[in-house]
């Protein structure tokens, strides 16, 4: 069966955010972001695609379009396409994100 | 901004299952899923659909295709387009799940 630990498949890195990803499909990725104390995803943006955060452990400052918000466990924030979106962890410890994409931009 | 804490947004009933909505565009939905133990999600399937399950609290057993497995806390299962797919908390405490459909068949 196509399940996963989302935990065990986490990686990091002391150099950046390290992505992993879980399952594809031609209509979706789900990645699981790892993100040390301070490490970010730099603000950009998919003019087609949806994009879906949701933090499995740890803390960050998300933005999504002009707004700043932190979030924490089981919070999950959307960013519609062509809305531009970052995250960084402002916390003490590890963070850890599910990272739903939609359409899937590798699969064109 | 569009943030949600998703346990704050889980529904259950004594009667069945409960979905409840917290994002959904023409690419996708993302639904939250509440199910106290006994209740199931019968096996059914989408031609067209994928759809994730993303178990935030709780534990259940899931079909994907002819496979059965159980699944617990931050695992997470793909249950591909045109695959039968289903779920029951067999647990002995409340089950949660993060669910994502796309494409969204909401919005054909």
């Amino acid at each position: 069966m196509n399940s996963k630990d989302v935990l065990a498949e986490t990686r990091y890195s002391p150099d950046k955010m390290q992505k992993t990803n879980l399952f594809e499909t031609k209509n979706f990725f789900c990645d699981v972001y790892g993100l040390e104390p301070g490490q970010e995803q730099k603000v950009h943006s998919h003019s087609d695609n949806d994009k879906i955060y949701f933090v499995v452990e740890g803390s960050g400052e998300f933005l999504v379009g002009e707004e700043i918000c932190d979030l924490g466990p089981n919070q999950i924030v959307l960013a519609p396409a062509g809305e531009s979106h970052g995250v960084r962890n402002t916390g003490g410890v590890r963070l850890t994100l599910l990272v739903f994409m939609t359409p899937n931009p590798n699969r064109r």
